[in-house]
């Protein structure tokens, strides 16, 4: 690496203002704590991201959690130029798929190409779901609205019309990254739909 | 690690919901993509945890990147108890510090107590400072503000009345970090200053 390459150091800043878009993204979970406002996909990567620290444990895989962080620090920028795709919202996520690798190469193409390269592959990797980070890094990125939809009283749930079948069907690939945590899924999910939030 | 104590997982889960609150806690900097909104915290978190995936190479000594994002993702969990506080509010940060240490030990010690051990002891290390990760983690976490409110015309700094020696003189622990990006720190508060943003 060139430190002293004072355009490298332009590029890698630049980049990070170009993300800070990130914050004006919104997605369909409601935040408890801040007046039931929507979401926005930077505050939803710092949390998914946490919850890969906390909870390596539960990988069906050994992983490497420092990338699976890394993979999910990254995931969501693409957002940017593609928006945020609903996850029961099946036609538009087949859409979203172009949209979203022709972001990604030209978000990650602001940066010095040796590091834009490299970032733009991790963030295939992970679109891609093959690798243990990836399937595990997935399984937290679905669960975690999950999550904190439960802990709403189902408002996005109930707000969407979501049933539980839906839910179950959608979300079923956590397993592939965690069986301990899909148990975990499915017992919230059951529970929420005795309570009425999500149709039977 | 015992994956199958069911009382493990929910401590872990209950920590995530409560960090929650982090979307809550409002910040000086003013988000220029979403109508120069007050910033939240949580968002922070994620975009100078990304900071330091792009400009680890400009730390003065070789870091552990991934303990550094790791830091930087739990570096402000403490403000769901003790608020955020200006970075130019001399009096309210030694107060502070007192308040957060008491919260990180209520928060971190929802997990079960590896974990939450293990948590409080890197978050000391980063509130210390000595360590190259704290050090260059604490340089991204003073720059990025600063990067943000220069590209929002010092919105920020012109709101609060800051003059260029407080700017330079609050935030010259950078250099312990980094020296290449306190150079561009420099150049960019001297610019700041030139165009009336900051006080002379």
């Amino acid at each position: 690496m060139n430190n002293l390459d004072p355009s490298r150091l332009e590029k890698q800043l630049a980049l990070l203002v170009e993300v800070d878009k990130l914050k004006a993204v919104l997605r369909r979970t409601r935040v408890k704590s801040a007046d039931a406002r929507r979401e926005n996909s930077a505050e939803h990567s710092w949390q998914v991201a946490l919850m890969a620290l906390l909870l390596e444990e539960y990988a069906n895989e050994p992983v490497d959690v420092a990338k699976v962080v890394k993979m999910l620090l990254l995931h969501d920028v693409v957002e940017i130029d593609a928006g945020d795709t609903f996850v029961y919202d099946l036609e538009a996520a087949k859409l979203q798929e172009e949209k979203e690798l022709k972001a990604a190469k030209r978000i990650f193409g602001m940066l010095p190409s040796d590091q834009g390269d490299a970032l733009l592959a991790l963030w295939l990797e992970f679109e891609a779901g093959e690798s243990p980070e990836a399937r595990f890094g997935k399984a937290l990125d679905r669960m975690l609205p999950m999550l904190l939809n439960y802990h709403s009283d189902g408002q996005s749930w109930k707000e969407h019309g979501v049933s539980l079948d839906q839910a179950l069907t959608v979300n079923r690939k956590i397993e592939k990254g965690s069986t301990i945590l899909w148990d975990k899924v499915t017992d919230m999910l059951a529970e929420a739909a005795e309570k009425g939030w999500l149709k039977s």
